[in-house]
């Protein structure tokens, strides 16, 4: 099968390079040209601009930074009859939904998907993807998907692929915004990052079962017996936040996650699992 | 060895059974009498006030919400020449600190320590607790402390535990409130919490490896050529903030990181490595 690549910032080059590797032909187009090079010492073809990107193979995955991207990329390749584009940037449904619209007004196919993994695994089993839209259109392409890792089929909605990434990349950002929060404060504590790195990742290691036990409660919206409280969150972040700002780190995270107890303790459910927590960010 | 545990909330309870399963003789002491029920039917004797609780063992666990109330104990306890205790509660390294004082003050020996495990754990293998103070007092203890899971010393800077409990406190509640976050985004969205759990492990899965990444970059001071870029996150950030916001959804936290990632595109490191934003949380 044939493949472009459209987009080569660290993820399309990362996407290229495993199509690449399982033997595809592989044409590439980036704004900025030098980014090209090492796929194309690796086999890869270039194309002078996006009409050509697309009309160089069966297929194309657009993965630049956003819908903005995705639509001006789609919108300079012109025409796009007997194409099939799909856009593996990170977005909104909303604009997933929109971008699909103007991919169809132009005579193409359009999926949407969207990226769960990290640069350096992808093209293996550890990566995965998911991905939204017209189910005759993944099927014929499953086997491309397959290269790139683990294949998720979210059904029909075109937006329910960014959906997902909207939620699991709230999950991605918080965790690792919050371990280069401790990082900071850890450093002004004396604590260097290899130091910490040890105990964070007993830390990581004890998540799962956390959002097990929470999805559990949420999904029966049973608080009840606690075995971590709403009120002893509320004291337990009240002392991160002395701690942070005594270390000269800005507390803005921990000072959200705050209000949100302090209101469900206002609310009457202090003795309640911190399961309930989620109800106090609702606006 | 005989073993007192003061304050029964979830955690005592679960520090309290597992001493007994272990086959020591514990005395508790709690606020509320209520909790002691389930230990006293498991063999625990009742001690009827904090000095009685105290002159009843070799060693007092002192497992309250904070420091507020481990000092509100320690007074209640009176005279404490002899005696051990051994903070378990979650505060600052400043009232880790202060607490040790006012122990020695009324003649007694403090240990502290941190908890970074969910109950659940507690008494197994699985369960880890940081210990500070002075060596002896920890060495004295140590198959005590074996009993309720993996022991880490850190040396006799009493406020060092607390140190560690504020960095790593910072990383298990930015992650669980992410999660929880999530959920809610995702139901506005239509995905049931059982739905995007498989999903959010996933996520977790990658986390390790991320901390580590970012770890060896922190401490090298090197972030260039990135896999994830501060402006790819910024952008990120911002689909994030503004799904959150439409799905009626407080974006609090993920504004604070919006704002530390923008700050760094406006410092000149929109193509750095996310390790890069620590830099922008300082203040
Ligand atoms: N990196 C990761 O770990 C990761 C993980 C999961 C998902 N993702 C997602 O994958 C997508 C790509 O991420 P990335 O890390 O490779 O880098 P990125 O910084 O998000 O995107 C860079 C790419 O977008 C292109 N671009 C930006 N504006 C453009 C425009 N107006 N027209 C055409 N191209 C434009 C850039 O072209 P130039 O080279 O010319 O600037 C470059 O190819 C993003 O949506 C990201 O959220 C990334
Ligand atoms: N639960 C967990 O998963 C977990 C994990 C790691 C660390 N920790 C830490 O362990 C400690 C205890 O946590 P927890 O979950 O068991 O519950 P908690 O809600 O943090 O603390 C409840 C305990 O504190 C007592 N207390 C509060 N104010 C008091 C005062 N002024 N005088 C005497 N006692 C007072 C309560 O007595 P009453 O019963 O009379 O109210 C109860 O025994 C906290 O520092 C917490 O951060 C907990």
């Amino acid at each position: 099968m044939t493949v472009t690549v459209i987009g080569l910032g660290p993820m399309g080059q990362a996407l290229a390079g495993a199509l690449l590797k399982a033997g595809h032909d592989v044409t590439v187009w980036n704004r900025t040209e030098s980014k090209a090079a090492e796929l194309l010492s690796r086999g890869a073809q270039w194309a002078p601009n996006p009409a050509d990107a697309v009309a160089a193979s069966d297929v194309t995955l657009v993965n630049v930074v956003d819908h903005d991207a995705v639509d001006a990329v789609a919108a300079a390749a012109g025409d796009l009859a007997g194409r099939v584009l799909v856009g593996l940037s990170s977005d909104t449904p909303e604009r997933a939904r929109s971008t699909a619209k103007l991919v169809a007004d132009a005579g193409g196919r359009y999926l949407d998907g969207a990226i769960m993994t990290p640069t350096e695994v992808m093209g293996t089993p550890d990566a995965s993807v998911l991905y939204a839209g017209p189910q005759d259109l993944f099927d014929s392409h499953r086997g491309l998907f397959d290269v790139l890792g683990q294949v998720t089929w979210l059904g029909e909605d075109l937006g329910r692929a960014a959906a997902y990434d909207m939620a699991l990349l709230d999950v991605f950002w918080t965790a690792t915004g919050g371990f280069l929060h401790a990082v900071e404060i850890a450093r002004a504590q004396g604590i260097t990052p290899g130091q910490l790195l040890r105990h964070a990742l007993g830390i990581a290691a004890i998540l799962p079962p956390i959002f097990t036990e929470i999805t559990e409660r949420v999904e029966a919206d049973r608080h009840d017996e606690a075995s971590a409280s709403v009120s002893s969150a509320a004291a337990s972040l009240s002392h991160l936040i002395a701690t942070s700002e005594s270390s000269g780190v800005d507390a803005g995270a921990l000072k959200a996650m705050k209000r949100y107890a302090d209101a469900a303790v206002v609310a009457g459910h202090g003795d309640a699992e911190i399961s309930r927590l989620g109800v106090a960010m609702r606006r």
